[in-house]
């Protein structure tokens, strides 16, 4: 339904200017900041789009059994705050003022990272389904270009099929396709793994509910999951996107970022690009793996700020 | 914390952008249009308040425990509209719309309409616990003046303690401080109850720390619920607040219009203000309860509204 426009009225100017001193008593100035202003966006929200108490209390329904859909091993509100570009704008907002530069650029989180993953061994296996078997490997470095020695690197990823262990809790032993692990001291990670496919979404759920409503694609690239962190560094949360995937110009959650697709290398009779890997005296060994991708990462340094993520 | 003020970059504008362009697909033109205007009010915020990562997923881990405090007994999110104003703004749009032109001036529904009232006679009571005695009586009329009989009223209250029945699950039985009454030929409806009292919303959810954090008040002045329905009219849902309530003018929900507060009358010998009931027949009996408090309720035709609230 379109409701007719609304002329704005001294009754809700006045609703609004009451909510909003409501908060003035707040002894907390960021957070009366924060709920205040929140309090001018939905009042605008609902005044703008002339909105129905019908509509309204849909909107609530629809919190609320996105609230009912979360669980340890799911996050719909990531997942809502992801569609609706949230998530991304935040990650953008901290770069802009300056944190982490020079650093690899980071994405979001996305709502798969619910547990713990488990602390692997350089060179083992994260790859937990059938898939194509794949190498990664890259060498974490700070923005002068020094090796980060014991940088740990969290891993997660969907599987050849496009599903997270989480989401398979009958098939997939917990843990398939995550990983911690520990640059050597020469700042070489490398792991095997199978190419993660690209996969739709969760949308049994309110959220995909609300995107098929609206006829909204619900694809993501194939991508790897990387959260970086080493002592006196900025955390970074970030994807790798491999470069041969279909949906990179229509990623449902838009994290894609150009600095941040890689592609596939195909090893060779004389290891072409492997070159670099094989000198170097702490870099991985030979792969017995016909496909590699290269992730090199790079931390900014970091005197004070924590993650909330690592709390 | 206060984070520096960031001017919008081209790549926040663009992401903005590339969110409500995914909604263009939508078939459906009222839910495009809340959806891009929804994404418009949410990064401006985000961008505006230069929300950092960290605030950003407080707020979304807010949302999450918001929604796991909803159960069939409490609904937490209504309780959050509630405190934002939206409920009471969503009610002054509908207003504004001219729906119910003449009509009892409404308001929020509340948190707390969440089972079904009991059916009960005119006359009996609905006071479950103990508290003021109070003969609560009125006539249901159209805005021509003209009696609705068989009328429906839905009424439920807090107790003399402040609190509703599911709230206290082990000592009130359901249904206690609410009641599903039919106006008789002549419009009239009465019964029997408590004098509710002033109560703090519940503070032991997600709301509650919100409201602490930001020191505001927490309580609700005396009121009681009502919801009116009948063949061929616009159903009204509104409260009716007791005048000598403290609160009146801090709601806790900006509930409150003048022309909903009503006094109670104390009946003396020559039974006052009871006149009009003893004389119409079809008016209540003369009280044995020393206190009364008259609600007469206005009904607006209604060609085709249903409300989402009677589905």
């Amino acid at each position: 339904m379109n409701p007719t426009t609304v002329a704005a009225s001294p009754a809700m100017d006045n609703l609004e200017r009451q909510v909003r001193a409501s908060f003035d008593r707040s002894g907390n100035d960021r957070l009366r900041m924060l709920l205040q202003s929140l309090t001018a966006h939905l009042h605008a929200f609902l005044r703008e789009n002339n909105v129905t108490i019908e509509e309204w209390y849909a909107g609530v329904d629809f919190l609320t059994r996105t609230g009912w859909t979360c669980s340890e091993t799911r996050q719909e509100f990531v997942l809502l705050s992801d569609v609706l570009g949230a998530s991304m704008l935040v990650e953008v907002l901290a770069e802009a003022r300056g944190e982490g530069e020079g650093a690899t650029e980071r994405t979001v989180l996305g709502p798969f990272h619910m547990t713990t993953s488990p602390e692997r061994e350089l060179g083992s296996s994260i790859a937990g389904a059938g898939g194509e078997r794949l190498l990664v490997y890259g060498r974490v470095s700070d923005t002068t270009g020094a090796a980060v020695p014991s940088a740990t690197i969290d891993v997660w990823q969907a599987d050849g099929e496009g599903y997270y262990d989480v989401q398979l809790p009958d098939v997939a032993p917990p843990g398939s396709g995550r990983g911690l692990f520990t640059t050597n001291s020469a700042g070489w990670f490398y792991f095997e793994t199978v190419a993660p496919a690209p996969y739709p979404i969760p949308s049994d759920g309110p959220v995909g509910e609300l995107l098929a409503a609206a006829s909204r694609p619900v694809y993501r690239p194939a991508h790897i999951h990387f959260q970086v962190s080493a002592a006196g560094c900025r955390e970074v949360t970030t994807h790798i996107f491999l470069a041969d995937s279909p949906h990179l110009d229509s990623d449902a959650v838009f994290a894609v970022r150009p600095s941040l697709i890689r592609r596939r290398q195909t090893i060779d009779g004389d290891h072409g690009d492997l070159a670099d890997l094989v000198v170097d005296p702490g870099g991985p060994p030979v792969p017995s793996i016909a496909e590699v991708l290269r992730v090199d990462l790079v931390l900014a340094p970091d005197a004070d700020a924590t993650s909330w993520r690592s709390t």
